[in-house]
């Protein structure tokens, strides 16, 4: 494992919605995926990355592969917050390492390995010839 | 009421997905909104009316009012199906009637009536000047 | 209309998701109802009205007809507020008025108005003859 | 890698719903899940094994690990296939391979694979122990 180019990592508070609950009265396993996408935006907002600007360029980051680990159950009423670290894996792949913990008592729930992938004109480039991506690798 | 446009209904057969079951064992009200939704865009596409193309020539088909009549909940594993007929009301709004039946009983499980509005840059526009839409009024 | 039992309206903040964004670049349609129904949640669960105790005594609290206006899109980045009010019609419905607001301007995005019905053992009853529903009403 | 016991996979016809594109205009990351999900639940419906009678008896089949390649982008309008595998890994552990392919042409969208631990009062147990089970092992 390379180093974390943040070592404080990002964390961002949510609370579970009713309808994010499935049938067993469990929050479903697809939306934990939409929980890590969405703190994974507002941090690369954070860092003035611009996916609309950058777009614009013909400028794609892409997710290329997720690995999600369930290990506790999130249920109607709780709160919790999604952390973001960010590394490089090569020149080509922007790796974010996310966990989710329960508050207040900060019981690990989930952790996920999300692969990034940028693409300019279709074609993966080398990230770190990008403005504003040398904080995240 | 005028004279609805489409006298047998467009009718599209849907299965209720485990996810979108809540806690309390039953489809979520907000998901009802996604089959309708579902439904109307199959509909229209059957008629040849292209968003994508309509967009580039600036013109948006939006919904400005929803009205859902919850009557029967429907649950895990049932089939059904979401009619669609659509009339006009004055020159400006499509009005789309809609209804779910669990099946194979035919039960009415929901009712809608949907009103879409036609924006070309933005403003309110008399429909049935748009090639394609007096199919639907 | 009633008068209304709170006359100063609970208020819920959110941001968009992105997830929660159509290819239109707008918030879908449907995800305004998970929006009113997150806010109405909470606002319940801030009168110590627990559904999950309710529903072991055999009485459910339902939705039995949403009437949504989409009056201006919130877009990927918007802030925003939910709030409610509530009011009985009859003996029989509890009545939610909810707005969304665009922050920090205060624009009026959407307004809706939910009808709310208690079930015991299946069949409606009077709910002022529910303890706490009494500050709804 | 074990031997799988369903040579041929089981396979669900989907099509992309609008309200399942994002900003971007192709199915949002998460929703794969949802796909996955559906099809899992419905090759076991078709495998008589009954999550609803497991939970009564204290079974409960959870989700531990998912990891999900995207390799291609569905969109608006498309058609694809779900398929599912399974085996064993060890003793308690069922393992889900499954791919989406885009109609008509077969191409490879996405491919997952599912870790699923079957728990009975809250402890792993050994899955060939299960009536029913030894159809996916």
């Amino acid at each position: 494992m390379e180093h974390s180019a943040s070592a404080i990592p990002y964390e961002l508070e949510f609370s579970v919605r009713d309808y994010e609950c499935d049938l067993q009265g469990i929050v479903n396993n697809s939306v934990y995926q939409n929980y890590y996408e969405h703190a994974r935006h507002q941090f690369l907002l954070g860092k003035k990355i611009d996916f609309a600007k950058l777009h614009a360029e013909g400028i794609d980051l892409i997710v290329s592969r997720v690995e999600i680990d369930y290990k506790y159950s999130l249920r109607s009423g709780d709160i919790f917050k999604v952390t973001v670290t960010t590394r490089k894996e090569g020149h080509l792949r922007l790796i974010f390492e996310q966990d989710i913990f329960k508050l207040p008592e900060n019981r690990l729930v989930s952790h996920a390995k999300v692969t990034g992938v940028g693409l300019r004109k279709g074609r993966p480039f080398k990230l770190d010839t990008l403005p504003g991506f040398e904080q995240l690798l």
